[in-house]
């Protein structure tokens, strides 16, 4: 959705090592925004965006306006499942039937081989990878890990809208994922504890106004009372008008 | 979905007549029938199914079993709105969504440039051209003209359920097409004029039990009060436990 940063350099790096040619799509998608206000406001910079790519050896932006990616008459959905329900499904009614189509549409569009996500949106990754593998597209989802900022904060193109003082508070995220970690990795199996380890360390940030903290089983994202496999953990928290959401495996 | 027929024949003809390479797809997919025994007892023939491809000069033949199109897991919807709410998706609920999706799927494992559809099945051949020209698939939608019997019935598998007194009657599907289509010609253009001349046609039959008969705006499929422009007519009509439909462009 371009306001390109680290993270994305990242993916591109990695598409530049492992294909023959690099495509970065910028498209930033009406419908996967529910609050008019949020997608009004999602940051732009084209021209930016452009440099970096170019900095980064990217051949080809595919940077199309809206109505060349949603065509007169669009009425069509790709909507996944049980995956794409919990957490962000459930915070964001829609959104993910939006993620869905647009990827749809963009691996149509774009044709390629493999297609590169970050992993700071853990459930989007998911859902995405579900519909690709269950409609059989040729073009294969390759997750990336996240890349922080040195304080922990996770790149996103929404923390340009933090305030100074939010900015300062915002790597309260990565600490309460690496509380629960923490507390995992010294034992301890209780989902219930373990998001109430989160709460504790995000109760300590006065400007930390929390959604949703989450211990779910990796593959299903289903909360879990007590982890016996591979899990994720992660959280959405708002600071003023500005939503973050931040994310750990566990196992 | 295989038992096929001259048809099925024409479609192939046309495919090899405009194409390097000709596939043929049969596949009884589940997600589309709501009704467990319809899909039951839905005719197949594999064997000689092959055997009229190869008598037609089809190349490959792709005929997956169920769990290599729907891998373990599966759980994406692909829905296609408005055009696929009245007639055959207001009588069938579910269908076209199973319709779209086992397409968007075969589109892409078979990766053909062309796909060709029968325009008996008028409202599947546009729920499925929205989906493709919605997400863009590589593949075109070409739709082709309906192959009747001498005495005007439709080819569909499904005629091999009817029993002979059925046969005999079905015509009369092609008759209320050609009744409502002949006022039309002589100037008639009120929708309801013309879906009464539908109903009477069909009542003079006493096996047809009519599920519905239309008379809609041929790009929306809504129901026309007059017809002033492109329209389609269409009806489904029950004989015994078989459904058939059929249609006739106005304009």
């Amino acid at each position: 959705m371009g306001w390109l940063h680290d993270g994305h350099r990242a993916l591109m790096g990695r598409a530049r090592a492992e294909n023959a040619t690099t495509v970065v799509s910028i498209f930033v998608n009406p419908r996967q925004f529910g609050d008019p206000a949020d997608l009004a406001r999602y940051p732009r910079n084209e021209a930016q965006d452009v440099e970096i790519c170019e900095a980064e050896g990217v051949d080809v932006v595919f940077a199309p306006p809206v109505e060349e990616v949603y065509l007169p008459g669009f009425d069509t959905i790709v909507a996944v499942g049980s995956i794409a329900r919990p957490l962000e499904g459930a915070a964001r009614p829609g959104h993910f039937d939006g993620v869905a189509t647009v990827v749809a549409v963009l691996f149509n569009l774009v044709g390629a081989d493999r297609a590169y996500f970050g992993q700071k949106d853990a459930q989007q990754v998911a859902v995405i990878r579900r519909m690709a593998i269950d409609l059989a597209t040729p073009t294969e989802v390759i997750a990336c890990p996240t890349i922080r900022e040195p304080d922990g904060l996770a790149m996103s193109s929404r923390n340009v809208h933090l305030t100074p003082g939010e900015r300062a508070a915002a790597p309260v995220l990565r600490q309460a994922l690496l509380a629960a970690r923490e507390a995992w990795l010294g034992g301890e199996r209780s989902g219930d504890v373990l998001r109430d380890r989160m709460r504790a360390q995000l109760a300590e940030e006065p400007l930390a106004n929390v959604e949703y903290v989450s211990v779910a089983d990796a593959a299903t994202l289903a909360e879990l009372d007590a982890v016996d496999g591979p899990a994720l953990l992660s959280l959405a928290v708002r600071f003023g008008s500005t939503r973050l959401i931040d994310n750990e495996p566990l196992g």
